[in-house]
Formats: structure tokens, sequence, C-alpha cells
């Protein structure tokens, strides 16, 4: 019934890896049917036309065996099946493949022609050091907390915070349009009580107020934190979707910190999910992340040493013409770990400490201390 | 330095179950951790009211030992925490406990008051029923395959499709604007040969495309595929956001399909994650799912029969004034086990059999004979 048709097709070709739990000998067999389950969902033998088999249909490019009960295999993909958009791009990296058990996505590789598409984070570690007039050292970030307190009290804090010259303050990941502190007036404060502090230090400390909203109040928030004069924007990506922080930080010129609420099932999937490094690494800066925020190993998360390490590094290699993105470990970062935190991930990387910062009396001389810290 | 606040609060709580894994001695401590975590993340002892610790702060209710090395415990969260917005509530019930090991979401309870802000399924089964009038009978769902055709060969199948009197016709789960068949081309074709073929069965077959997009081109989307008289959208909220699905049941007056793509890490997160039923059931329906796609026990995919009885219990279980929502078992359904299914999942069901009707020379016989098998 169905005519063949003549595609045309780039020959440019993305691929991912993925780790099969499970026996060796069946490998074979599931890459194949993940080449087919990711892309034309078909019975192969079924298809009426050869085009779509050799250039739709998924291809295997390599296996091999990591030790007794796993493989390591790299499928490749025409860039046309992503449709050039990022929702697409990960249906075919991990739609419907996430719902298998045994696999896990572990690594892939974009051609330059996809990620010319994706211009990645506006700043960067190198916009973000013009931006704090901080060539070397590591930047400092903090969060308003806790829920529960008014907008007066949130703007106060952050007054504090700032006076004593971090470099970023966000709302906490919480925070959303919540009576205790509605959005409007928290954000119209916050940011101004920040940036009078700023002028007063003379740092260019900036106020983060996070977009967590309902998906018809997303613009209408964003502008009110733009009028406001917020100075960047905390995005949560697992709540309001991850092409919308790709959105925001292609629309709006903000720098753009991405926090990981619910998105950790995907990397602790234990025989499934996604590697930390691709999650919270290549996919966070491919969506336009300039900070990546993970927990880090030894804070209330538990997160393994070797899965931050394999953060960072994804933060920073290479990737086409993308910027490198500054990892942001968090999740009960405090004051005697900073030593400790610069020693593991190097001077590229943001300090976000939240609540340890409100230990003491005063809080603009704790934060004042907390920079004192990692000056060089 | 922080005024104590006097804060609002109706009394009214939510409250989510969390499975810990791990030592039973160590729960009440985990289960404190949780109710700060997803609340005021912030040090207990450094609050500085009252009022948000009796208020804010997450609320032990109860817990149970589950064998030897789990505990089942219940946290009520007040109503107010969740800015009665959706996002915001998934991260109240589970946005940062996502990324501690071994704590799973297994149930939740939503007070009238909340479930009042989310109106849910606009057609659900009895609406979906009427519109096909098919009083008792099964509702017979299918997909356009393979990626790859052309938007005029995806016309003539779904033609062809449609003539054989099945209720829904949906995109694959993968087309969304590439090359091979633009999605503007693509839809407005399909949706006119299957408004074609249904006047001349009098059956309301509807044609539901793909809304997987960009974020900045998902109002362009949704306006095409009404202008084409799309009679329904298939939504992947693990792509496009589970907030959007919501922004689409409310205000587009289609039904609204749900596909699971992405979301596989939720539930197959060994000792974490998301309970089959809360995420495919309870959750899709809040976010307005009249349909509710999930691999079924047996197919592609290997999900417990256990896991589907909980999602189709989800599906249809009473929730506030919210409508029962179509579980929809798919994942390589052939037309031989539609007797299984149906004795498995009941009669409010929609049977989703994609590759397997275009087995044999006749597209539009072998649906014929589908909807014969589910005539009463």
């Amino acid at each position: 019934m169905l005519a063949p048709t003549r595609l045309e097709v780039s020959g440019e070709r993305l691929s991912a890896t993925y780790l099969l739990i499970g026996d060796p000998a069946d490998a074979p067999r599931r890459a194949e049917a993940i080449c087919i389950e990711q892309t034309i969902e078909f019975p192969a033998d079924l298809v009426p036309d050869d085009d779509i088999r050799g250039h739709v249909l998924g291809r295997v490019e390599g296996a091999e065996p990591v030790g007794d009960d796993a493989t390591r295999v790299r499928i490749s993909y025409a860039v046309e099946t992503t449709g050039f958009e990022l929702p697409q791009l990960l249906n075919v990296l991990f739609g419907n493949t996430s719902l298998q058990p045994g696999v896990r996505l572990v690594d892939l590789s974009l051609p330059d022609s996809l990620l010319e598409r994706f211009p990645g984070p506006r700043f960067g570690i190198p916009g973000l050091r013009e931006m704090f007039r901080a060539s070397h050292r590591p930047l400092l970030a903090t969060a308003t907390k806790p829920m529960g307190l008014s907008a007066d009290d949130f703007a106060r804090m952050a007054g504090a915070l700032a006076l004593g010259g971090i470099d970023m303050i966000k709302d906490d990941h919480g925070l959303a349009d919540q009576p205790f502190a509605p959005f409007v007036d928290r954000v119209q404060r916050c940011a101004e009580a920040v940036r009078a502090a700023a002028e007063r230090t003379g740092h260019p400390t900036i106020y983060m107020p996070s977009i967590n909203a309902s998906h018809d109040r997303l613009d209408e928030r964003v502008r009110v934190a733009i009028d406001a004069g917020a100075g960047g924007l905390l995005v949560l990506p697992g709540l309001t979707g991850i092409d919308h922080m790709r959105y925001l930080a292609a629309s709006t010129g903000l720098p753009i910190m991405a926090h990981p609420a619910l998105l950790g099932s995907f990397v602790s999937a234990g025989q499934g999910g996604v590697d930390h490094g691709v999650l919270f690494g290549t996919l966070m800066r491919l969506a336009g992340a300039d900070s990546s925020i993970f927990p880090t190993y030894g804070g209330r998360f538990s997160l393994p040493k070797e899965a931050c390490r394999r953060i960072a590094a994804a933060c920073v290699v290479p990737l086409g013409g993308l910027r490198p993105c500054f990892p942001t470990p968090s999740g009960g970062m405090t004051m005697d770990r900073v030593g400790e935190m610069i020693e593991f991930y190097g001077r590229d990387v943001i300090l976000l400490i939240g609540g340890d910062l409100h230990r003491g009396d005063d809080l603009t001389a704790t934060v004042a201390a907390f920079r004192e810290s990692v000056e060089v």
C-alpha cells in the first residue's frame, strides 16, 4: 500500500552509548531492539522502504562486554530523527528505552550540525567570571530560606547576604508562589534589597528568583523577574521541562542556574536511568545552564565521589562550540568543607551554601568570611 | 534578625507515603529529614519561628515496618506549601527526595481543597465513551508508523485505519517535526484523511497529533492541530513537562492521551522512584490525561503484572471529583492478546495496537476485525 519514499538525509549521525545489564549473549538482540524502539517502533520486516531501514532505523556501531553481566553498546541515529529540537532529541536518546529494564544511557556524542542548533550556556564559566570580576576564585552562591518567611523577611535576608559580598543569591528551590511570600512581592523586594546592597558594596551580587510555575504562568513570572531587576534565574527543569530552560537561556539574556529537583530518579535508577555526567553535565549544558546544581558526595544525598567527578568533567569538557558550565555542588555544603570542595572540584566551581551560613549571629559577617576563604 | 511571622494556613494537609529501604532503626531519623528536605530545607534548630516549625515543616503521621529492610512512612504537608500549582506540588512530594537513595513515593492523598484546583480529565471514561458512542466495549487506538514515511504516506495510512472503524489514531510518539514528514503538512493531511474516512463510515474516528516540540513552538503546534481539525492530542509529559499537559487539557477542549516517553526511570528506579500507579495513574489523571499509555506486562517492556494492576486501579479509583481516565496498555500489543487484555484490565480500557495491525494485506480489514473482536 505504501509507496517507497525518497529520504533526504544528510548522513550526519548522533550516537548514544548504553550499558545493557544482563547476559552478554542477549546483548546483540537487545541492541537491535533499541535501534527499532527509538526510531521506527515498527516490526522491521514490515518496513516498506529500504531507505527507512538504511537511514532512519538506529544502527549498532559497536559493542563491548563490561565484566560478566553487562555490555556497552553504541548506537547511532540520523540527526534528522531529532527534528533538531531538544525534547525529540531526548526522545531518540532515551524515550521508550527508559521504560526497558537494565538499559542505562551512559554517554552521547552529537555532531556539530546538531550542536549548532543549541547555543548552550549564554555566559558559562567565562561569562560569569567576567560578570563577577572573579578571574580565578570559585564563585559563591546561597539561597534565601526557609519557606514560611514573609517577603519582607526574605528581602532583609537577601540584603544581609548581599552585603557580605556573595555573588549569587537564589530563591530556595521550594519557593514558588506560596501565600507566605507571594512571588511578585517576594521577587520585587528581594531584587530591590540586593540591588541596594550591591550599590553599597560595589560588588555586582545578583538575585536569582525561582521560575517554578504552572505552564501558563511561566512567561508572567519571568517578566516580573526581569522587570524587578533580577540578575539571573533559578530554573527547575525536572518540574517545568528541560526545553523551557533552553528557551529561557536563549530568550532572557540572564544567567541560568539549573536545580535538580525531581531528576534524582534518572540517576539513581539501579540498573537503568541516565549517567550522572550525561544528565547533570552534558544535558544541562545543552539546555543552556550556566550553573548546574547537583548533590555533592558527603552531603545529605550520598552521591558517589566518582559520579560527582563525572558531572564536573562533563560540565567543562569540549562540546562543539558550547561554553563550559559551572559545576555547582550542593546539598548540605558547609563552611568547613570549602577547602575540601576546592581540592576536589578545582576552582572552576560555584560553591553553594545554604543553611550553614545562618549559624552565628551576623549573617553579613559570615558571608564575608565565606568570600574571604576563597580569595587567592 | 528575623521577625516572627504570622502564618495564615488553612490547616488542610496533603500526605505522601514513602517506602524507605534500609534498616528500620534509621527510619525515624530519615522521615524527619524528609519533613525538612521537602519544605524548609533549613537546619530545624535555626528556624526563627514556631509557626514555621508547626505549620510549614512536614509532619510524620505514621510509620510501619515492611519486612526487615523497609519502612512505610506517611508524611503530611500544608497544602499552602504547593502554592496550588502542579510543578510545586511535585516538588513538595518528591523534588529533593528523588535525589536520596532508597526513598520511593508509593502513595499520596490530596484534600479536596487542593484537588479542586486540578479539574483533571475533561472527558475521562464517560466523556470518551460518549464521544465514540461506545457504552461498554473497550475503545480502540493505533498509531501511524514508521518514522521516515512522507506526510502523504501517513495520510493514506490514517485514512485506511479510519475506514476500519477504529476510535483513535495517534501519531507515533517519535513523530515531531522531522524533514521526512514535517508537522504542519503531516497533521493537515492526516486530519483531512481521517475526517473524510469518518464521514464515509459514520464512526467519529479522531486523529491525535503528537505535541512534541520546543517550548516556544508548543502553542503554534497546538494551533495548527486545532485548525486542521485534529480530534485530540498526544502529549508526552516526560518531554514537554507534566504541567503543559494540564494546560492543554484545560485550554484546548480536546481529549488528551498521555505517552510515557522518558518517564521509565521514575518507575524502574530500583529502590527509589515513584510507584507505577502513582505516576501513570494518579499523576497523569491529575494532569488531565483522558487516557494514560503505559507498557503492559508481557509486551516489549516487561512491566510486572502487579504494577499494571496498580496503574489500572489508580486510573479509576475515586479521586475528589476527577473523572476516571482510561488505562491504555501498550508496547507490543497484538491482535491475539485482545481477549487476554480484556480479561486482565476489564472493558474500561483503551486497547492500543501499533505495528501488529500492519500484518496482512488489507489494513482496513484488519482494523475492522480488531473492532469486531471487542463488540459485545
